[in-house]
Parts: structure tokens; C-alpha cells; sequence
């Protein structure tokens, strides 16, 4: 092959998220200069904070320009080597873009072991996914034996983590997804004690309700994905001194914030609500990944994996990603 | 004085308190038995919490009963006793109500001195008030020198100690009020760097761009005592990692929950979020109260009352409190 595909961003998008904000290009194969390596990529992550990108709303990250490849991370090969820190025939992580092959001088990249775990692993369990979920259940929900764990987006990448790590600490995991097969898989494959669908309640109050069958004790933990009406639906369900971590917070179809419809509840009930975005705490990854790798090598957590075929479906899965069609980590495998 | 006039809660408002929910009733002056103390209440403090203690909503505490005596913090003087465990003469606090005289078994009560700050002071700045604004603002709100804090009702009883120990800490001390008066009374006389009126201001965005030119460079600390759009103006400028005490959180005119406009600015911005009871804090009360009281003798920290005469005026003048007719904090003088 003597051309790199690449997916650029060609439009900031207006509301749902469109094909044609990508566009698919053919570049030159690009050339490893000195201390320089040549990637080449095997698996491509999708996760949902690349929607927050795309836009140019001020946030915690910069924005992708018009015209640049789309970024994400990936696990890669290195096949060509200039002097770089790894040599070709390893495999690193980081965040090479919707490309398949990248040129790096090894900054940000991290050797990864396929002997350990499969190589897609570290784009999920034992990946950002992985961090995401340790960090926010562990040092921000702070669960104790005993406690109900709450977590949205409960099939997903993360979710998905969360319920077996809080089942790991004597939690009672209860997930909210949408859909009876996501739920299903929760409890019947992940070992969640209990998973609400929230696709049938129309407001808050019908979902609360739901909520306070599969916990009936109350919820002290919540990992929030989402926000909106699941949200509002949790904290009219939060015991007092209940901690809630902020993880993903969409915003309504048309782009503007979702409010939250009773914020005098975090006072009533003494909630600590607090946003956290992983790769703002890395000290915790070695730790968190080696722990998880090896749960995962012990097959005591088990990854989900959606995976599309080629670098040009990446903004079709994408798209299936955003409106939760994927089952688990969403992947595109290049290679 | 051969009787004791009462304050009781005659029903549970719809919408605004209006003073036909009370009813004044004069019943026997009560006797200490054996154990006991007959108190006569010098002092009532009239605090917004009690618009909850009416309601039969669920909260943190427990509603008065219509019938019963309002609750209320109050300044008594011992003027008998039959083996309680404070002399004839002495001065106590504790939770009494909105009555002239109470019979206690000395369980709440604690002793204070007339000599070392004026006794309403206990209500206030050395009291409730002091440790609440001391708890939120030391414990959750944690600023550090050169930090922007800002405080909302910044003229009322914890407000306006809010401010005052922002200063102390270093800080750039910011309130909101609402009118002028109070405005200038917390800069000029309490010594805030600065202090925005929010009446003017018809949406959050025009709140926000007020506080951007008296706090340039973001909010860091947040006291919030009232919710509502100023809450959500305070978040459109609130700088990463900043922390957020929620100490009251005003509800809409009819009773319903006031939504939070852009919750996801919590996740952006990583805000830490929690809401506190002061009474759930007792063991940092004896130091707070101590240093705070303290700070007065000093003449560090400047208290300053609204007073009404007379036990029978306390309905008209927590109406006026709620409606924000105050001036610092609000007391009733009985005696």
C-alpha cells in the first residue's frame, strides 16, 4: 500500500451528526524523518466525547480544525523506525487520528503487550474506557460494601466496567441502558444485579419509579453518562451524601444544554457532584491498567467489543455510536 | 408576666408564606418540673430554613406540625430552675422557638457569655450563621489566596461572613445582592472587592457578563445561598476545578423546583458540587464558633441586624426576610 487513507472533519455539525461532516481522503504514505517511526494502524477507538471536538464550543479540549484527520485512539504497529524509542514489530497506544498510518516521534505513545490481553483491549478495558471507569467509580463515587452503584450507558464501554467493578467492591450494581437486549446482557452476561430500560418512561417520575424497585434502598453512588431525564429520574432517588460522577453529559437533539430539573436536591439530600475527565489524572493509569489488564487476563471482567470493517466506515459507526446502536467498545479495525 | 405568647403554624403555605399561616396564641406561662429549667427567650432568630421546616415536602428535617410551635434558635436567659443544669441568671442557646418562654431539661442548650460578644450575636455571626458560613466556604468551597470567591445574598447573615472570611483568606471576595443598598453596604462597610446587583439583569448571560468585569479572571469558590438564575450565571463563569457549596437553593414562586440551566457545565469545567446541612457538622462548631466570635471581640468581622420588637412581630418579619427586606441577619428582641 503506498497511500494512507485519512478521515478529515469537513464540517462542524449543526445538531445530529452527519456523513458527510467527514470526508475520506487518500494522502501519500508519509515517511518516518529522523527519530521519527512509521505506524501503522490496527484498531481505531470510537468514543463519544469525539462529538465534543467536532464542535468548536468552548470545552476542556481543543477543537479539530476543518480539514484535520479526526482524532482518536488508536493501537498500531510500528513498521518503519528512523531512530524513534520503539522498534518496528512493537505495538503502542495513543491518539494517532482516523488514519491508517500515522508518523510520530513516540511522545504520547505507550508500548502495549499483545501477549497480555488482546490488542483492541487497550483501546477499551484496558484503555481510556478502563481508566474512565476505575477513576470514576473508585475515587469519585467512592462505593462501600453494601451501597447501590448506579450507572448509565451500562452496556457501553465504560458502563459496562463500572457495574463489574462496583460488584467487585460489595456493591449492588444496577445499570440503566436502552433497550431490553442491553439490559439483558448487563445482568444475564456482566453480572449486574439488575438494569432498567429507560426507553418506556416518558418523564422522570416514571423512571424514578422504576429505579425504586431495582434499588430499593436507595442509590448512593451514581455514574452519570448521560444527564438529562435519566439523570433528573437518579436524583429523586440519591440517598443523602450520595456522590454522583460526572462522565458525559449529552445535550438535547438540537445542540443546546439539557437542564436539570431539580438541582435543590443535591442540597436536600447532601449530594457531592463532581465532573472529571480521565486523561486529567494519570497518575492513576498504571495502577488502574495493570489491575484491569490482569482482570481481564483472569477473565474476571469481560469486554464487549462492536467492531466495523476498515478505516471508511469510521464515520458510519460513529454515527451508529451517538445514537447507541453499538453493544460495548466501539472499534474499527483497519488491519 | 403571667402568660406565654406563642407563635404556631396554622397551615402549610401554597406559594408564598403569608402571615394568616401563623396564629398567636397565649397559653399559661409553663413551670420548670423536676430537672427542668424555665427559660425567657431574649433574642428569636428568623432564618430561611424554617420556610422548609412549613412545608411537608421531604427534606433533611423534619416538618413542624401545623399546631406546633415554630421552630426557631433563640437567646434565653435561666429564670428558674428546678435542678437543671444552668443557674438562674445565666444565658444559654438552643432551639426553642417562636415563644417567650420554654421549659427545658438543658438538652441542646449550650452556655454563653454576655461579656464576650452581645448576645444576639450567638444567633449570628458567633452562631448558625457563623458556622455555616465558616463550613461552606472553609470545608467545600476550600479557596486559596489569590482565588476569586463569590457569595450570593451577600448581605444576609451567612453571606455577609462569607465574604468578610474570603477576605481573610486572601481571596477576591465578590457578592451578589439584590438593589444597591445592599450592594454598596457590602463593599463600602464589610469591605468586598466588589458586589453585583442581579435585579437589572433579566437572563443568566447578562448576569454573567456582569460578573466577568468584577471577577476577570473566572469564580473559583462559590457560596451559594439562593440558586436559581444566579446560580446559573455564577456557572457560566466558574473556571476549572472550581468548588461549589450549595447552602440554600430557593424554589420557584409556586413551589416548584427551579431547574438548572446547563448542568453539563459541571462536567466541562470539573466543578466539584456539594451540598451541606451546618447541624450535620457539629464538631467544627466549637472552633468556628470560638475564632468567630473571636474576630468580632476584634473587631474583624462586622455583624450587622435587622431587629423587630416583640415576639408577635416575627410572622410580618420573616415574610419581609424571605422577600429579602432584610439587612443582615434578622432577629425578633422579646425582652
Amino acid at each position: 500500500m503506498t497511500t494512507n487513507m485519512q478521515i478529515l472533519l469537513a464540517n462542524r455539525p449543526s445538531g445530529w451528526v452527519q456523513e458527510s461532516d467527514f470526508k475520506v481522503v487518500e494522502t501519500p504514505l508519509p515517511q518516518a524523518g529522523p527519530g521519527q517511526m512509521l505506524i501503522r494502524i490496527h484498531w481505531l477507538s470510537l468514543d463519544p466525547y469525539m462529538r465534543g471536538r467536532m464542535s468548536s464550543a468552548k470545552s476542556y479540549a481543543k477543537s479539530v480544525e476543518i480539514g484535520e484527520v479526526m482524532v482518536g485512539g488508536v493501537v498500531g504497529e510500528v513498521v518503519a523506525s528512523s531512530g524513534g524509542n520503539f522498534g518496528v514489530g512493537e505495538f503502542v497506544v495513543g491518539r494517532l487520528g482516523w488514519q491508517q498510518y500515522a508518523v510520530s516521534n513516540g511522545e504520547g505513545l505507550t508500548r502495549v503487550d499483545p501477549n497480555l490481553v488482546p490488542l483492541p483491549a487497550y483501546l477499551g478495558v484496558a484503555g481510556m474506557p478502563g481508566a474512565t471507569a476505575w477513576t470514576g467509580l473508585l475515587e469519585h463515587c467512592q462505593p462501600r460494601a453494601g451501597e447501590t452503584v448506579v450507572v448509565s450507558a451500562a452496556s457501553g464501554a465504560v458502563g459496562s466496567i463500572v457495574g463489574q467493578l462496583a460488584k467487585m467492591q460489595g456493591c449492588r450494581a444496577v445499570g440503566i441502558a436502552g433497550g431490553k437486549a442491553k439490559c439483558d446482557y448487563t445482568v444475564q452476561e456482566l453480572g449486574f444485579d439488575a438494569c432498567v430500560d429507560y426507553r418506556p418512561h416518558k418523564d422522570m417520575y416514571s423512571l424514578a419509579k422504576a429505579l425504586k424497585e431495582v434499588a430499593p434502598k436507595g442509590i448512593d453512588g451514581y455514574f452519570e453518562n448521560v444527564g438529562g431525564m435519566v439523570m433528573d429520574a437518579v436524583m429523586l432517588r440519591m440517598n443523602a451524601f450520595g456522590r454522583i460522577a460526572l462522565c458525559g453529559m449529552i445535550a438535547g437533539y438540537d445542540g443546546q444544554p439539557l437542564p436539570m430539573a431539580n438541582p435543590a436536591l443535591m442540597l436536600i439530600n447532601r449530594l457531592k457532584v463532581e465532573g472529571f475527565i480521565v486523561s486529567e489524572h494519570m497518575e492513576v493509569w498504571p495502577e488502574a491498567l495493570a489491575e484491569l489488564a490482569g482482570l481481564v487476563a483472569q477473565g474476571k471482567l469481560r469486554p464487549r467489543e462492536t467492531i466495523s470493517q476498515g478505516i471508511e466506515s469510521a464515520p458510519e459507526a460513529f454515527l451508529g455510536l451517538l445514537k447507541g446502536k453499538n453493544f460495548g467498545k466501539q472499534l474499527v479495525k483497519l488491519v
